[in-house]
């Protein structure tokens, strides 16, 4: 499957449900923002390391939040009229502008200044 | 360009940087929710109207948040090794089965009480 | 009670469950970061005007998510040896200059500009 | 000062620039959210014993952050007639008796599992 199925099964699912309504993009910013802590809390009271190595059954539950992160993207772009992975593309070429490998190398420290 | 490529695409992004360091699952974690809360914040005083109607330069801004989530969430699912789209394929299954269309037709009371 | 005692419970509540270990600044940001995604996580589905009218269930239950974001606070402010209403009202006192009353009456899209 | 104070020096702040109307307790659980997030980033890419070390800049900038966090708090606590500190005293004695000391001494994975 590809993120255009993803689009288009979304746009059933909504639309079996007739709630579309509710899917003002202030309304899914909020939601993706929601589910995106919910993908935080698996990790809160994890050391660094520990957050490397999850076991199975906590691995499941972090792809079923990312899962919901995606789908809340995906259908904010969908109601913007956004193609999601150009503008991923295209992000990616000007954090490269923006983080010249030869100066930030090696620290966040200098990401943050910038 | 197709998802696979963003994510060799951030792979060399990160490692012409030595960026890998700090890209500890918690670290994406909380990164991807920063940048769920930036775009958030572009809406937070808008109304739904409103939302729905962005002008031309906010609409820019926005997806290039949304771009930002992304490449977090892309990150992220690499390093654990997951397949992003295949698991939001199998969470639009499971969603279906949590919410019947005929139980929760219109209504997203009844998707909270659930 | 006061905050002062607020502060003192939570140093008790802490040390008697010997959770120090777990409170750098670090993780209980991420910790007061989750407890207002699951405040809002309230309001997500709902008109502002129907967030005005909450049925007392639902406001005992917010109530609830916003003490855990106000103890959250408490103890980084205690963590990092801050006095957090001295740095309220400090905060009003620079956002009254921020956001001269003349300038921004009336329009929270000036507040975004400036 | 004490939060009464800041009480009313906020409705003080929010009568004058006519920002009432933008404060449906949907949106200030929205701005809080954001507020939170914008405390965070300030830790993201530290580790936990970094987090514990500020620089003094790095700390004036925290301490404004949790700031915004408590004056939105605050005001949403007045738009839905709440006592922030009542609820928060209340809600310490409820985790008292959610994680038994006992029980949970030394550990965050019997918190999560409860």
């Amino acid at each position: 499957m590809d993120m255009d199925r993803i689009v288009s099964r979304l746009r059933a699912f909504t639309s079996e449900r007739d709630w579309d309504q509710f899917h003002s993009p202030k309304n899914l910013a909020i939601a993706l923002s929601v589910e995106a802590s919910e993908l935080l809390e698996h990790f809160q009271w994890l050391t660094e390391k520990q957050s490397s190595e999850l076991p199975p059954e906590k691995r499941d539950q972090v792809r079923d939040e990312m899962a919901d992160v995606l789908l809340y993207l995906v259908r904010l772009a969908d109601k913007l009229d956004l193609d999601l992975v150009d503008a991923a593309a295209k992000k990616i070429a000007k954090n490269a502008l923006k983080y010249p490998a030869g100066r930030v190398r090696g620290s966040m420290k200098k990401y943050s200044d910038y």
